[in-house]
């Protein structure tokens, strides 16, 4: 698995960051003294060059750090806020511990990696895709085992933890169907995210299955967000139109509650009689009663144990390779925003 | 501020827990091989000696770590998520990091600061109060700074940060009064808590200011949480034989939310028509379409930037007692959930 390429050294990095090479050691020792600027581009030729300093080639020779870093995505979404804590609370209860590192505001995962990387951690969890390959190499090569959390790529030595979201997004596309669904409307999540286009896989996928022509599914950015999600429904509504969707599918919770507000307060329309709508990720707040949220809970306890297990194994050399992405079931919470439906035939969306 | 007192040793340690003295180094370097029970012991040890390990005292000679703990409450309160997620993103974005610990499901603080205090962190951010004297005194020893934030003791040495929460529920609950309020309640939050107890005696004095009899203040438990609101609203309300409040105050957002919810579910009550509703803190959640909550924002950003500023003056030693504490305004959110005041004669409570 670990690529064999010449020994990019500090004189290496210095040479391309345009400083001196004790500069290229400040960078990467915490606490020395060194300005944002030089720092920045010591790391970005560190970066480009997949250079691990030595410092950390010799942390790695010592006992392990018992801190894994766990680098979320915006926590304004509570699914992370919920799954922090979980890996917080699971860790600490064996006497490790979580260093926190966040990618929202459009910050750079690789940035947080690569931070992440200086800090002799037993293990990264990740919770974004969009990490440089090099990177991804470099930390491997260095023998700090990473884990994705709800999120695959396409590279086989990236071992990933997630939940079946075509399977669940299927689920929600059978029992929209069976509720009577006829005009469907997707609100997608990060284009470039793999989870977002997984669950818009699919429900597109299921539906075009139950003989709902492509035509009637339509598609809007909600960016993820409770306040994206919010605004794209204002401007899909406002222009009355365009056939009007009976069933809308959020491809995650905060985005399905953010869609509830604005179909409600903006437009005073009842979910589901007016519209039904459902999201996905099971997440306290959907459940609560404004919302009521019919959605796929993802087991978050057994995901961050599967995921540190997996951190675990990829450490001590035990993983074999087949092992390298669990994927685990959703669960259908039957809520009040899709109707139980009427048994429509070949149906199996059985609700009580 | 420091103590003198005589050195205590491992060897005292090994003594009061019944282990090695080896054992008690091990119970101190992260990583080494020892069973959870003899860990605990060692520790449980250690607390109640105020030993600090020579590990530790040695690494503080050392370059800093660039790692700040934070140890928070119970995530299910959005307020603590939105807090750490701020102290994720100001740390990061200085180059600097959060070992996160979280003492919820009543896991206790000191363990967590024992935790935090076996790395070299640089210093160590509590959100609860219940933090034992020794082991705050170990830590001021060891030069490791602790700062409360959201929270406050009577300990002089211990610096902190928080919102005017007196004079927050006293705004409450002169815009109550103005609003018609005659019989009230108040849902508390952890009796132990310092900020409960700040907000329900702002709100009990003001009322009193005000003449509002002291029969007319109910108080029930809501154990801070979503669901102890709820059910405690459930229990209060069924019996419909008792006065019936007209307003009440929850100590904070998320217990005003399971309030709503519980009126409106279970007793089909509207807010404010039949009861006017408060919170405290000004979450995110809490000022959406289904509560847009009447409630006292707490200024997170300000707030977490004035907690990191403490703990740089603490560590270089440029802090003057004077400025040990500090409190920050609240803003009040005039939301939906308490009506306009009508203008009572010395009522102050101007909302739009």
């Amino acid at each position: 698995m670990k690529r064999t390429r010449n020994r990019v050294t500090s004189y290496d990095v210095a040479r391309l960051a345009g400083v001196s090479q004790p500069t290229v050691s400040r960078a990467f020792t915490p606490g020395a003294s060194i300005t944002k600027d030089k720092r920045d581009r010591v790391l970005a030729a560190a970066k480009q060059l997949s250079y691990l300093p030595n410092s950390i080639a010799r942390s790695l020779a010592n006992a392990r750090s018992n801190i894994v870093a766990v680098i979320v995505g915006d926590m304004h979404n509570p699914f992370y806020a919920e799954s922090l804590q979980a890996f917080i609370t699971r860790l600490q209860d064996s006497g490790r511990h979580v260093l926190a590192f966040t990618i929202s505001d459009g910050r750079d995962c690789d940035d947080a990696l690569m931070q992440a990387l200086g800090y002799h951690v037993d293990g990264i969890v990740v919770t974004s895709a969009h990490l440089s390959s090099d990177l991804i190499s470099t930390s491997q090569d260095a023998g700090i085992p990473i884990v994705l959390f709800n999120r695959r790529t396409a590279d086989p030595a990236l071992a990933s933890v997630r939940c079946e979201n075509e399977a669940g997004a299927a689920t929600l596309a059978r029992a929209m169907c069976n509720a009577g669904g006829r005009e469907f409307l997707i609100i997608r999540g990060d284009p470039q995210g793999s989870t977002s286009r997984d669950r818009v896989n699919g429900f597109r996928s299921e539906l075009e299955a139950l003989g709902v022509a492509p035509g009637r599914v339509e598609e809007i950015d909600g960016q993820s967000s409770y306040a994206g999600s919010y605004d794209a429904v204002l401007s899909r509504f406002k222009d009355k139109v365009r056939p009007f969707p009976d069933a809308i599918f959020a491809v995650n919770d905060i985005m399905a509650i953010g869609c509830a507000d604005a179909l409600r307060g903006e437009f005073g329309l009842a979910i589901p009689d007016d519209i039904m709508l459902a999201g996905f990720d099971g997440v306290r707040e959907a459940t609560r009663a404004p919302y009521e949220l019919t959605t796929i809970r993802q087991p978050i306890e057994v995901m961050v144990e599967k995921t540190l297990d997996l951190l675990e194994r990829k450490q001590s050399g035990t993983l074999e390779d087949a092992g390298n992405s669990l994927v685990v079931t959703g669960e259908l919470i039957a809520g009040k925003t899709v109707p139980a439906g009427t048994a429509a035939p070949g149906g199996d969306g059985d609700r009580s």
